[in-house]
């Protein structure tokens, strides 16, 4: 076998992140990583016992990425971390990604990439300069489906682009924008921690990276409108963006954290001289293309006629959601707190009972329809 | 910390097999198991291969199941395998899970148990007497919101459960089963090794399976209606199935694999003398509470408003598919071409390009809106 | 002009019944019918007064049938009432209908044709025997798309069937089911005045005859499972139907009136060697067409793709619901009001003033973008 | 009977018209108008043939408009027409609405109202002055579930709005824009006749209205952005519009017809302080209620949980779409067809032999579950 794991670290993510949670199951997925440590708490304690739980090398678990990085560079090349994920609150990517680039390691980020443009132009020089691989977890791009937007685009399928349209809904906010106590609490409304945006700087810069991701266009110009709701509140939390991409082609990006109990209203439209294109992300596997004069085409992933890159962008069979993988998983989660003997809810995960009745039911069945379709006690 | 991981060895599931995917990423979701080894293929050096590429301990890769057993068995306890998960094909399910239930390891085994009743009957007697956990991945009754509709169910949310109706349908067998040198190619239509039953055995029994695991009812008395549509052909591959259940409630169960081009449509729907409950597999976050009198609800994982049981069954913020972590997982896989240098499709992952463009878009928004809505350049 | 109006008589239908709106509805649409009178009601006085409101001459508004059929038949040809609409009680349909094809009228009913088999089969003779056209108002059968579905299958797009499944599922019967005094306030649970069936007399029949128009194939054999649900209660309110239709075709059809909460629940599926067709009454305007290898296709009426009689069958521009005509009706409802100087709700027609914000909003959006996307007040 | 029918005349919707077959239909529906004569084509041999057709009194078809009020203005008040409907191209309406308010008829008038904000302003001096009625069809309105999203907001239910939205997407001008000499046969194109606007004239003040008439609140200030999308192309096709409504509220109006194969997408958010409204015209049945920690609620016609406003609105049962009028206007179309001796397509209409199928089919389903459930021949 040519590959070995590639050695993962990780920086922030501890107990109970769920984006933690999010970053180590995307890489145990594909069995190409291999967490070996990282400095998961700021505390260092909290570190250690989250490190214990995960089984990990309580002699990589360090104190604080400075650390980190002198201890591992010290390792030989082949035990070495390679690749550091960075899931710290915001204002802490900067300085952290800064540091591990110049020790030549590589990156994966969470976004946003820093809190101003300033420091996200110095880390791509850093990049470049250091020759390091530098991944920004722009999650959405990652579906199957947008992938397939993507390609039929960049080959031709729907012409010339002629309007884009994206959106980014979400209502969290609301219960919270009205006072200002609570608005206090939130520190994505603090500019101290947030930077200069709140919706624009969370949510609609994932339109916005949507947009340019599959149309391959790049906006040139843009006029906006954002909203703070009250004139105490410093920051956005809804807006409107017009824009011109190449060759003048007009786009809008609509974001909002006031639209209330919206979830992650995410949609996409792209409209071309042969065609349309529509995704969203409610219902991740449904890539909607619009021709004129014919019906409507639904592709789904895994099918065939994707493209390859959407193809191996899939690990289910056609016809089975995404979310297999985690209906399992919680079978398996169920399993474990049976044989560590804990309390669990009867239902959490089949057992030999269900079998026996599963093998009842298929047989009687059989019987049933060979008696002549006659009724048959179970 | 008080929980170790629960160690794991797998019987099945090498190269290339789909299904030993789904399980290793299912073990890994929760971060709750370790896998250890197995005996992943029946060619020893495949199976030695492919453990390698795990980065597995290769002395716990064995010959056979045989092998396997009585090496782990004479491990410590502490670091023996506790849990074989069975992802071998069906005809092998009884003999290997008998072995290990009798040697006391906790099963995990794919789904139909066994390819008679006999046979899984033998296996519960054995799994009572051993006092060993076995986890049969039904995985359709891991999803969140099957898990709150059978909770919903229980407690009283519908009322007296009056008609139920499961529905499977699939196309797949439709392009091998009109000719019959193609139908020998299917090892689903033979007989000595899909047992009694196709479209039953394999797909039926999921429907049942789902509609036991919600209702709470048993089903008590069937008639039933299977198709082979031709005469050489001696497996079912299509079906509809009338059901008798507790008070003689009726129910019906319906499965086909010559739905041409359906893919994996699984509905299920539940009616109630206070209510109605209906979800469908393409959109398993999807949950419909229907009320006399009152608008359709559409219930949603990870909202406060669903039970304990199917909260803890969500591993994602509300508004957000399952399928993120897949994603995400995407995401990962790229990044890992890009630092071991090999090749991959622009796109793959987003870099720190992405992340300057991001801040130039919020920094310019702000800008825009701060200036009176005029136009900036990019 | 070739085409005089169509002379219309109804029988039935009078003060508040739905059903005779959706009739007059009906005939007004083609611009082909002109309703002339009739017998709206079994009391002559209210007949009368309806006839009064709807501005009919009185002298063709009679006691019973019986005069009708006397006085019409000594009218002139080219006077005569041609065809008469029957939307009396299900009792009555048999005998009137009888009445009307024996003195050469033709007859628009509605369904169940009657109450047994052997009163239809007396019937069909006698529409043979005298000439005349028998119209029965399966009014599912009028959708553009369902007969854009039979177009298809006609065609031989979807080749050679091998499955069909047909649901209609209602709640209405829940409320009154569980309770003996209630049933007896329900005429559908009476066989003295439903005959022989509730549940499969009345809506399960919509599903067969739907499965039947839209494949060409007949059933031949079936084998049923109603359920009365309560042993007193004399008349089905839920069944399943296994079907064998030519060629031993399987289908089933299922429909229930204690699908709690459920509306009219319609899906019809067909599937064939070469594809499959889906249809669902609640959203009427889509045919899903679906094809091994290829994505799910969305038909839509009005479009060019469509085959003639489906066409023809649509009276309005693709993609607005049929539904627009009764939006356009409500402002012509909310206009009446206001002419006749009757209180309306506010919104209930569109006025005047609406029509100046209109202008005002264009001419400013222009100014606006004119003036280089600047802020102009409204 | 208190109510006489209202006398209607037609300006326009002569021969082959789809814009004077809605407005005939929309009349027939509530049975509260009677079209008795008017002007419906510019020629009056195809105006008086046409009338024929329709079997009106050709006393009452008249040359021109002119000669219309002279006539009409001399019959007795009683018998004299009431209320003119303008179905002319745009150019013509503010001329005819002028002269019909002028001589005291109420009049119905198809947007737009008229080509320029003066000619709309003037119209609405009139129409105080002489307390007409003027109803402008801005059909979206009369759509139930949009009355009871107005209702609702009315209400309170989602508290002081702080979010709108509102879609118009066409694709139709697509295949003709990219030309010159296409472009030149397109009226909407040629400012002479469509005034200065295309795309926000047609459809964008659809929108508007939608917004204002659901949220009751009004456009203060806007800025757009128009989109002629090619320099040689004097009017817009597609456009975006932020607006400043009552209290700095935000909102924004998308129109466009260069959105490849769109047919008519209207969408409609409305967010506030205590939920969230959706609605789409694609499927107009529904409305969409969200509301935090709440599932999403899905409002539907007819149900008594509406406003009495949307209920007598609604024509049909719940859960009939209304295109069920539509529907069985085919199957009178067919019939008539039959009646005439003309050819029709077999399935036009269903016959007493579906009518005898049918009781074959219920007497045969009750006959096999009585029998316990055993195949029976039909």
């Amino acid at each position: 076998m040519k590959n070995k794991k590639i050695k993962l670290g990780m920086i922030g993510g501890g107990h109970g992140a769920f984006i933690g949670i999010v970053h180590r199951v995307a890489a145990y997925m594909g069995e190409e990583y291999d967490l070996v440590g990282g400095v998961f708490d700021a505390d260092y304690q909290q570190s250690k016992d989250f490190a214990e739980q995960l089984e990990l090398d309580p002699s990589r678990v360090y104190e604080n990425l400075d650390v980190l990085v002198e201890k591992e560079t010290q390792r030989p090349a082949a035990d070495r971390m390679q690749v550091l994920v960075i899931v710290t609150p915001n204002f802490l990517h900067h300085s952290m990604a800064k540091k591990l680039i110049m020790a030549n390691f590589h990156v994966i980020c969470e976004k946003p990439v820093t809190t101003t443009l300033a420091e996200a132009s110095e880390l791509e020089e850093l990049v470049q300069k250091h020759g390091v691989v530098f991944s920004l977890t722009h999650t959405y791009t990652g579906y199957p489906m947008v992938r397939q937007m993507r390609t039929m685009i960049q080959e031709g399928v729907i012409g010339e682009i002629q309007k884009v349209d994206a959106q980014y809904y979400q209502g969290w906010i609301n219960p919270v924008i009205h006072e200002k106590e609570k608005r206090a609490t939130v520190w994505r409304l603090d500019p101290a921690k947030a930077g200069i945006s709140c919706c624009m700087g969370d949510i609609g810069v994932h339109a916005f990276n949507l947009l340019e991701y599959t149309t391959g266009l790049e906006v040139k110009r843009l006029l906006s409108d954002i909203n703070t709701l009250y004139a105490d509140n410093p920051l956005d939390v809804d807006g409107s963006v017009l824009l011109r991409l190449n060759n003048d082609t007009r786009g809008i990006v609509r974001a909002s954290q006031i639209a209330t109990a919206e979830e992650n209203n995410i949609q996409l439209a792209v409209y071309g001289r042969k065609g349309g294109l529509k995704w969203e992300q409610e219902n991740p596997n449904y890539l909607y293309y619009l021709k004129e004069n014919e019906p409507m085409r639904v592709l789904k992933p895994g099918n065939a006629y994707n493209s390859d890159f959407a193809l191996q962008s899939t690990k289910i069979a056609p016809g089975h959601p995404e979310g297999l993988f985690d209906a399992m998983g919680n079978i398996y989660k169920g399993t474990a707190q049976a044989i560590r003997g804990e309390s669990y809810v009867a239902g959490a995960f089949p057992t030999i009972r269900d079998g026996v009745r599963g093998m009842n039911f298929i047989e009687k069945v059989v019987a049933s329809s060979r008696q002549g379709n006659t009724w048959v006690d179970f």
